[in-house]
């Protein structure tokens, strides 16, 4: 047992990995293992094609182009929110469907860029020059500086259309430039009803056998008009088959397959349970504020969503934290690690004791946490008023400083994206804002206690209720006051009586000083040695493992299957007819009235959702679906329960993705909504 | 290290527990120690005359009778359900407090019992000789007929005015008998507004130095007029002194200082995860709910209480299972025993390995948990009128048996209590009705899965919301209808048509049956394998040690102290004038206008709250703290934020009682509430 759980393990640096594991960099895909498999040819044509097509969304999604017109294929709940910030007391986009019945109906979606990765440059060696050395605060300061230097660099002279980013792979083992070809006009195009894109709900989520139409399509534009989007792939109505090859290119968003044991065990007692434990409460003010009206549950839609959704995805890794198989296996492979260093005595004496040092950052990050947490890393909790306030305050101050020497969300290459998300046009709920702020400021109270320091100066004598009231008045929801603070810079901001800028210039000191004081003792050190760390498994293992996700591209292989579940074999696909039987007439599992009346026009045997081998996570949504030759079958848009643990571990014989199959969409956008010019232009015909 | 944590933990049973550990049966009290340690002595007259004026209080709170007259001094958050139910739209006693000007103003607390400890009976051998040989759910209903036979026969022909109970101590090493003199009718005499008795509300729950006014007095009735009650502890107006000795004597609810680490891990893992998440939902449903209007504020306020309460209590709970040295220390002492068990191969052949046996239940227990959790133990959750159909459909049923083969909650001997807690007119609020109905199916849906059997027969095609709208429709709420079908029995259950009365009908088959599977395979078991462990403490460590809570009465001893938290010495005790420094004006920091308009007119420097080193938990809520002459010193109403541990362990360096003075309120009720005729009578002037 102890040796298999050791292979599985190691396999990650030491040899390909077993089954279908692994979220590959474009620059290091393992062809050979594939072939071996599969018997899939991926060469470099095929896989600069698919790279060419891959687009990353900035709110945290992946998609694909799919046509030569700039269309786009993502999910339905990576365009929840821009339907919801299109929608009005009248007009409820995310319950009634969005469609754009010609090119000028297709309408912005507020704070999304589509980006498309162009090139990969080695930057490891300058970066580690300049923080040879250095910790703590220092090191931080040395290798932010460096990145947004290369960052700036690289794409000097072309910010328009390009963005440059350095990414860390490997836990800080790699430093690579990903450069991006960026969209920030992106339009939404279609997108069905929420119940049946998301049939089943909260309870269905993260199940399957589903029946969920997850999918809407977008638009890329550039100076006003349709891109050209000569590179993309191929739109196939085919149906996917039990055991086909398939690939999914996207952006997991983060995996931490390569902590140390101690920081898994931080993650299980101190992370998971206070996350989970935030997001539960959030969660019921939600339910209840979305109970009192429609209008209310209208404006709540996409952030009871958004929180229910992070609800399960952590209740699951939490689940896989406390599994002792997970953390057994765990300790064989940091035990493996440190023997074959220790009968290296050269390289162990450069390396030293990054372990040691981690669980010593471990037991000390739980007196720093809830104060960089309430007073820094979740200030304002999910207020959008306050994420205004922050980067205006924010930004202002930090653009006079030389790029080398800001926080790091603010360093050049990063400015454009933030300006857009700060300036773009979209509606604030007051009613919303001020039970986000309630909440933010009683979780602060609670978690640092009435007489701390935080809670001294942040609420004063005031009341969460009272002090939110109070901000969520801010005009900062008027587009045109950002831009003036914005345009402005420190003067304009110095001169506003609004009362959240006033209160996040009060305040902004204690958020800067406890991140700074973590960044020194905590995440600076903690980086350090996870860099020490990986610069051991390249020496020990070589590099034929895959780097933690990190929310760049990458790209997975696997098949079409099921799986087996308490002896009970789940079958790999779902068709349309399964759809009916699951519906009962009751939220969630109550079909759109033009799904209703549509029974029996479709092609009940039509494969709708399935399940493939792919080793993705969340940032994965939206990905393609990729047959060998390159067509798109479909959008990955979940995984099931059992993929919960990917965040840890990768266990290929009950990991599965789940997608929503292009033959579904092509024919419900045919036979439901009528949609024969968008399906023309899909399959290009 | 090691040795100093593994005489903390064996001194359980070895010697005289080391600092002020310890809650104490009567009949087992370390006075020797306490003369050594305070000079105090404790002789057998004391400990009757305690015992007869301590009293228990149904809802799960303690009390002393204060006066000859029945007056008994609680907290106010013991009564704060009953000034709810007492209260209207109009009025709210909650908020004004509650003043009886004469006699005939006192008012019944509805389902509160008083009950006072007359005698305790070794019932060990009967016990064992009824269970001896059985296993699982055979195990369980030999003991629990036993245990009912016991407890019908003690209470015989004077059920009336007493109630018996078999105590199950030692986790099952011993069975007692107590028989306690029971009072039906405790009626509301005074309780200040909750402003005051919860100053600092949530945040300084479980805070120390504290400014709570947490007292109320209520009366005990018998055949309608005042109890007469010549044992009595006799009030004082003076002030504790740093360093006295004092006793607490109360019914503390539960702790778990004899489990297994095995047991402990699944508290840590299963258990308080578990609870805190449904708790932290709760309470954000509840939180949005109080914040709609004055009214939903007045009627969700002791069901948001007792939610934030127990959330604050289990994540301290939480936070010590966490702690390394505590499964360390429990570790040690589990290894002590079982080397001293193999050392005796006699013995040892006869225990076996119960903690192999707990090992393998542990394991089990995570796949039946939440069924048996939302089908039977939580059904309902906090729903008045679900609680009602429950008790009257299953009475009915439970009745038509025999005495020894009812759920044991049904036992002739406990009928009188559940009874009156069920036909007991107090006043049911539809809306919150539906707030737990819904929280309580959107639960169940979530955890057994869309797909799960139970939520296929709870819910059917139904929402939860749906549901719990109709549900909540239940006639229940009418004592009369309850009464009928109390004394209809069967015949009139089956004939009711009321819609909640009809779905426990349909569903408590699946209820009963998931309890059946969790008593033989969980709960049985494990209560037999705590039996074994219980024997092998005894043979090898004696029976020095004192058994862990029950909710049954328990002696402590201590003094009064603060203590050093990072550093700096917490003073123990606080005066009236420090709540002038804390009141803020915003709730919860805003004093009840009665009290603004008194600064000055009460004296700063009498001793308000206080803490003491005695080891209490909840339960003890409402108990009095008594000086070496008997006297009652003041009123426990909650332990400091590091007394919360104490489930688990008690720790005499930080773990603190908090109480608040009888010299306070003594003041308070002259000089703010003008209450001198209540004064004379508390002071038998």
């Amino acid at each position: 047992m102890k040796r298999l759980l050791l292979l599985a393990c190691v396999a990650l640096f030491a040899t390909p990995a077993l089954a279908d594991e692994g979220m590959w960099t474009f620059d290091n895909f393992p062809a050979a293992a594939v072939k071996v498999k599969y018997g899939v040819t991926i060469d470099q044509k095929w896989l600069d094609d698919v790279r060419g097509a891959a687009v990353r969304l900035s709110g945290g999604c992946s998609a694909s182009v799919v046509t030569a017109t700039g269309l786009v294929l993502t999910n339905h709940h990576c365009v929840r929110a821009c339907a919801q910030n299109l929608s009005t007391t009248a007009t409820d986009y995310v319950q009634e469907g969005f469609i754009a019945a010609k090119r000028e109906d297709e309408k912005l979606c507020s704070g999304m860029q589509a980006e498309i990765l162009d090139g990969i440059t080695d930057m490891t060696a300058r970066v580690n020059a300049a923080s040879q050395g250095k910790n703590g605060a220092d090191y931080v300061k040395a290798r932010d500086a460096a990145i947004a230097a290369i960052e700036k660099e690289g794409c000097n002279g072309r910010e328009d259309k390009f963005r440059c980013q350095v990414i860390a792979l490997y836990q800080g083992g790699q430093y690579k430039l990903y450069t991006y070809r960026k969209y920030a006009d992106v339009r939404l195009v279609f997108a069905p009803e929420v119940s049946m894109a998301f049939f089943g709900g909260d309870p269905d989520n993260f199940n399957f056998p589903r029946y969920d139409l997850d999918f809407s399509i977008v638009r890329l534009y550039e100076d006003g008009k349709p891109a050209v989007t000569p590179t993309h792939l191929k739109w196939t109505a085919a149906e996917p088959k039990a055991g086909q090859p398939v690939f999914v290119a996207g952006n997991p968003g983060s995996t931490e397959r390569l902590l140390t044991v101690e920081q898994l065990e931080g993650e299980r007692d101190l992370d998971h349970p206070d996350i989970l434990l935030m997001l539960s409460e959030f969660r019921g003010r939600l339910i209840r504020f979305s109970a009192e009206s429609t209008e209310h549950a209208r404006i709540a839609e996409s952030t009871l969503f958004g929180t229910e959704n992070s609800y399960k995805a952590y209740k699951g890794r939490f689940e896989a934290l406390l599994d002792p198989k997970l953390m057994a296996s765990k300790r064989v492979a940091d035990d493996d690690l440190k023997a074959r260093l220790k009968a290296n005595p050269k390289l162990a004496a450069e390396i030293g004791d990054p372990w040691g040092d981690l669980a010593k950052i471990e037991a000390e990050r739980p007196q720093l946490q809830d104060q960089y947490a309430w007073l820094e890393a979740r200030a304002g909790y999910r207020s959008t008023l306050f994420g205004y306030a922050r980067s205006l305050v924010r930004a202002a101050a930090e653009r006079e400083k030389p790029n080398g020497e800001r926080l790091r969300e603010y360093g050049e290459s990063r400015l454009a994206l933030l300006q857009k998300n700060t300036l773009d046009a979209r509606p604030v709920y007051p009613e919303l804002e001020q039970l986000a702020l309630e909440f933010w400021l009683s979780k602060l109270r609670e978690n640092l206690t009435a007489d701390g320091a935080g809670t001294k100066l942040f609420l004063g004598k005031q009341s969460p209720e009272g002090l939110a009231a109070k901000l969520a008045t801010s005009k900062l929801s008027d587009p045109a006051y950002r831009k003036a603070l914005w345009d402005g810079g420190s003067a304009a901001i110095k001169a506003s009586d609004d009362p959240l800028i006033q209160f996040v210039l009060a305040t902004d000191g204690a958020s800067r000083a406890i991140r700074k004081i973590y960044e020194d003792r905590i995440s600076g050190p903690a980086d350090r040695a996870s860099e020490k760390i990986a610069k051991a498994r390249f020496a020990v293992y070589g590099s034929a493992g895959y780097p933690d996700a990190t929310f760049s591209l990458r790209l997975s292989y696997g098949a079409v299957e099921g799986w087996t579940e308490k002896g009970v074999a789940v079958p790999p696909v779902t068709t349309y007819g399964g759809l009916w039987e699951r519906a009962t007439g009751e939220f969630p599992f109550k079909l759109p009235p033009r799904w209703t009346a549509a029974k029996g026009k479709l092609n009940d045997k039509t494969v709708f959702d399935f399940a493939t081998t792919n080793d993705i996570i969340g940032g994965n949504s939206g990905s393609p679906l990729i047959g060998a030759k390159g067509e798109v079958l479909g959008a990955v848009f979940d995984g099931n329960i059992e993929s919960l643990g990917g965040d840890f571990w990768y266990d290929g014989s009950v990991n599965r993705a789940v997608v929503a199959s292009t033959a579904a969409i092509t024919e419900a956008l045919r036979k439901i909504y009528h949609q024969d010019g968008l399906v023309a232009e899909l399959t290009a015909k």
